[in-house]
């Protein structure tokens, strides 16, 4: 499989393996962690030297560097005779969880820089610029809501709207925000968002399937929906030594029954539904008393919105049946339909994996990416790379720089393809 | 029912039941909680408030107040000629929970004294003394154990050894105890326990089997035994979006199956084994991420030590074959073997309440109290009365005041059986 026929591309022509790995390990000493992880939250000093570093590669490799209103970082190589023409564009961003990995977000940024000056540096013949993008505030988790950059590019949210909301030690995003930007005064800031002709973020996988099947490429099709539910369970508190079973309203039995029931109702032979019960409280919690309130949530997800919506009938109707002398109700907390990315980006990925004679599937994306709220307007796709046991969220997060550098190099490909047209 | 035959004992000659409501509606204002409850925890001024109340009334009525190194009042009154018989004893405690009720111990307290008072005054012939008694600290809820003072009188606890825990607010029990003891200087101090001839306690149920049943008096045989288990699951935590099921150690699936199966297979027909998972605890309890721990408990009581016994087995294998890809491991916390009162007593409360025209029926106590440990060495018995919905231990405990006075009743005439003997 690797060794690839003559006329096609290869990783090591590609892209600077070496440098991508090199840059990744200097950008997760910005904000390491004693355990190994990284802690690089959005608009913090850390999130801010991560930007001026990331700049500075850019710089030296020649690409014009911009940011805008909200601090996405754009590493742009424009070559000859296509500075009308739209872009194609790669990027993720480098804010992490507050316990997160060095890899989730920092790697769709370094290796879109990679495959980007690799472009520049190798001569490519293009037809559009090709740009590098660090989104602004990808996890949410200093500042609510995630996603904030490119959801700001596509005008769907403005800095007016969040900037008195507070991160938990009561620092304004307005204020945040402000110094991030004060941090890099020599970037021009573009005033306008501007179309984009295509966008492919390359990312670590964050599950298991990839490692598990031995495969190098993950070829993202689209991003599952996803629903958020709360069932509040709601009995009668009773002494345990006291009260016979019979005359209890027992929400700890009807809440386990409804948990059964619906990992029951909802098991698919396919394994492609996410049924999660994550959360599950009991109250009032001591162990001699019968519990008379029991709340727990379901993560639901899966590709198709059929299949999300027949399952919250099912949901609904397993709650109501197993709730007994208690009673129930569910409220929805969050709904996020399916993403399907666009065909010629899904396809050109698929082909430029082949190519280089690396092993791939199609797949879907678990979890949420600023690509996927992107593809709302633009055509967009995403490469996804194994990680070590599915972990991320975590400072155990890894994969083999063999992959990494595989998937880079799968980027560069598609965007110069996609950038050839 | 309530037309006694000539001859036979009356409730309304046998006791004030005026009286007594009055002296448990004064005792209720001592720690009044502005919800309606009580919050009256041992050795607190307001348990010492309660116990210089109590010992007023004993003194006004006549009857000899005597206190020993652990607090316990001990109000006797000792017929002509029987000095030197040994008694026959009836008692509770003053001490409630933080958010308890205003009948738990105290009722038992004010109808003994009420029992003995009312012997004394009618000029009742007795053979033995009777005295009524309030133990210290039943709850346990600021200083533990619990049944702290029937157990020092068994000799089963001595003062050195728990003078230096600490109530949560860093005060020792020795001090407290201290304190205690020094509200009633004018009180002589008993320096040994004396054997007792027989001890009944009378009780709100605390549980809704008499009031389901519209019966007055509870005819108790005994305390179930009592087995407090935790269940540790453990799994992995992934990725709820990303992971699929088939891969997941999942530690809420195995745990809600093994409490529906822990369920069934210790359903009893006959609705006498008492089966209450109380606490549930799921960590690191994030709605999109899987369980990798969740811990619960089991509270399982039965008045038969094999049932509890095959039940224990009847646990761990259900627990094994319901962990699947987990692992679990079950502690057995505590386990306290079941009581049986003496049949004497039993015998002695049924006749009372038969001859008073009081519908009865026998039970077994689902909590424990004073009686079940002095139970250990002397004969013990008690007399139950209903109490609102099973409820106590909260505020909203309560109980018909014709219900309270039929229970002193029946305390009364099976105390003169006793010391009549």
């Amino acid at each position: 499989l690797t060794t690839p026929s003559p006329g096609k591309p290869r990783v090591d022509t590609l892209i600077d393996g070496e440098r991508l790995i090199s840059r990744l390990r200097t950008l997760a000493r910005i904000g390491a962690r004693a355990d190994g992880g990284v802690n690089r939250q959005a608009l913090t000093p850390e999130d801010a030297a991560a930007r001026k570093l990331v700049v500075g590669w850019a710089r030296e490799a020649g690409l014009a560097a911009e940011t805008d209103a909200i601090g996405n970082l754009y590493l742009r190589h424009t070559p000859a005779g296509a500075d009308n023409a739209e872009p194609i564009v790669s990027g993720s961003h480098l804010d992490s969880q507050p316990a997160g990995g060095w890899l989730d977000g920092a790697y769709g940024v370094i290796a879109a820089l990679e495959a980007v000056q690799s472009l520049k540096e190798n001569g490519t013949a293009l037809s559009r610029p090709v740009e590098a993008v660090a989104w602004t505030n990808e996890e949410g988790s200093r500042f609510i809501p995630g996603v904030m950059g490119s959801s700001f590019y596509l005008d769907r949210l403005s800095i007016g709207e969040i900037a008195d909301k507070q991160d938990p030690d009561g620092v304004r995003f307005g204020e945040a925000l402000g110094e991030l930007l004060a941090s890099t005064p020599d970037l021009p800031v573009r005033e306008q968002p501007r179309p984009i002709a295509g966008l492919v973020e390359a990312h670590i996988e964050q599950g298991p399937i990839l490692e598990a099947e031995r495969l190098t490429i993950g070829v993202v099709e689209g991003v599952q929906g996803m629903r958020w539910m709360e069932i509040t369970v709601r009995g009668r508190t009773d002494h345990a030594g006291t009260t016979p079973l019979r005359q209890r309203r027992d929400a700890m039995l009807a809440a386990t029954a409804m948990v059964q029931a619906l990992a029951d109702a909802l098991h698919d032979p396919d394994d492609i539904i996410r049924f999660t019960v994550g959360r599950f409280i009991a109250r009032p919690g001591a162990p001699n008393t019968v519990a008379d309130e029991v709340t727990f949530t379901i993560d639901l997800r899966h590709p198709d919105e059929d299949v999300l919506e027949r399952s919250t009938e099912k949901i609904r109707r397993t709650v109501a049946e197993k709730a007994g002398a208690c009673d129930a109700d569910i409220e929805l907390q969050e709904s996020l339909k399916p993403v399907r990315f666009d065909q010629r980006i899904v396809e050109t990925v698929a082909s430029a994996a082949s190519d280089l004679g690396l092993p791939a599937r199609r797949m879907v994306s678990g979890a949420g990416h600023d690509a996927a709220v992107l593809a709302q307007r633009y055509p967009c796709g995403m490469v996804f790379v194994p990680c070590h046991k599915g972990i991320s969220h975590h400072p155990s997060e890894d994969a083999d720089e063999a992959d990494l550098i595989a998937g880079a190099a799968v980027l560069a490909e598609t965007l110069r393809r996609l950038a050839s047209d």
